[in-house]
């Protein structure tokens, strides 16, 4: 069997996911165990599995990335955030000027939805594909991501509570990791059950995620972030660390990341990598 | 059998357009007739062409109208066109806010796709529903719409060619009016081939109408059109009248309209709502 390069790398992931989720030994019966690899291994062209791969790295992946970014470089507008430095370089405006970085996230924002709706081009993920694109123009819209976006500006300066901060932040951060976690499990054909899990766990990812943000963009360097720092207090914006302190910003962070992988537990070995990425968020220095 | 209001109104649709594209009367032998009509009519519950016109209300009608939409508010920002006049109102920028102006359209693009693709949630519109949504988004990303608008910005006061006046309205405004035409077509289900002449009409009508808004720019009045006249003038926008003046400009729009009738002659009587649209274009004062 021939396949391309890519087709072939993703083949491989495919054999190391199915050797890694196979019952660990000692866990199942010897026998049924060996019975269950001798079946699997070496197996057929795996192209399920790869079509999967193929649709998440499409939607989940670089779709969601290309809407995160597109965000970025509104947000670092003049008219928004009026920032000048981003991961570490001039922002978009500052090197293309205004209109051309105002054309360049639109362009990003359109050309997720295109990808999502291209790759993989097989009949039989359609409804999957409508579904996850569905889910992604949520995420990333009025009640979500530009939701939290509206909440954000409509803050700035004022009192908040602990509620509005909430809001914000689930929308302008939470909405779009919690997608991409969903859109990970609908592409691979994950129940409706498996889906709700998913969703709980990116909601509460999403806000581990924003918390340690917070408090890095209190703590950190310019430096080190690769972009302006302490911003946040400049602009009175609504943090966690400005409402609750460093110290019980840091206790409900953790507390995040305990609820995010206790609601994966349905999902059995299944989860094992999210469960690791919960942890990564937690301990992040940057 | 009991229907919301706006299902019985399709319906009512639905009905109409079966009566006036039924073989007219002496164009065909009578009793065939008179016996396809006895079978059509009174009909079942008409669910086929009602979920139809319910997708192309929903992607060809509110998804395509809310690009356009966003796109004029984007365009209108002070980096761009920097207009305070459009559709007889204030600009958004000028009523919201730069700020707000720019995620307003960026909630309008995203809010599309949503709606793509949530309505009609049908199942089996999945196939149809992915493939519109690969257009419309092709249609208003780099290599549609934002391309034209790239270009026209890169274009502005300095000599073009008529090869590069094509590209640019092709883009800016021929594309979403070919793919509002076009995602008609696959949610009806049509064809291969009855989609690409529908996309020859749309190119074709897509020009016309570009001409004469050009005209229209040069010789109407700010109080008629409800948008800043003769600002393409001004801005030395690259334009049909400025390159070939009116008379010519004129005859190319007519021609244009020929084409894209010509180009939907295959679909027979089903062409002919487009045929009256093309003629619309040509003869429309603003």
């Amino acid at each position: 069997m021939s396949l391309f390069p890519r087709l072939r790398r993703d083949r491989r992931l495919v054999e190391a996911a199915l050797r890694r989720y196979l019952p660990a030994a000692g866990s199942v019966p010897l026998t049924v165990r060996r019975a269950m690899a001798y079946s699997l291994f070496p197996g057929g062209k795996r192209l399920r599995p790869i079509l999967s791969i193929a649709a998440c790295r499409a939607l989940g992946g670089a779709a969601i990335e290309m809407i995160h970014t597109y965000s970025l470089i509104h947000d670092d507008l003049p008219a928004l955030d009026n920032d000048d430095l981003r991961r570490g370089r001039a922002t978009s405006h500052r090197v293309f000027g205004e209109a051309m970085a105002i054309l360049a996230g639109d362009a990003l924002l359109t050309h997720a939805f295109e990808i999502a709706a291209s790759y993989p081009a097989h009949q039989k993920l359609a409804a999957r594909k409508v579904r996850a694109i569905r889910l992604l123009a949520r995420a990333a819209g009025v009640n979500g991501m530009i939701g939290g976006q509206v909440l954000d500006l409509e803050a700035e300066g004022r009192p908040y509570s602990y509620g509005t901060l909430l809001r914000i932040h689930r929308g302008k951060t939470g909405a779009l990791i919690s997608a991409a976690v969903q859109i990970g499990g609908i592409m691979a054909g994950g129940s409706h059950a498996d889906v709700r899990s998913l969703r709980a766990f990116g909601d509460s990812v999403g806000l581990a995620f924003q918390i340690i943000d917070d408090i890095l963009d209190r703590e950190g360097t310019t430096h080190r972030l690769g972009k302006t720092i302490g911003k946040d207090a400049r602009a009175r914006k609504a943090t966690f660390p400005a409402l609750l302190g460093i110290d019980e910003s840091r206790r409900r962070a953790r507390e995040a990341a305990r609820r995010a992988t206790r609601s994966i537990s349905d999902l059995g070995t299944r989860g094992r990598p999210l469960g690791e990425l919960a942890h990564f968020i937690i301990e992040r220095v940057s």
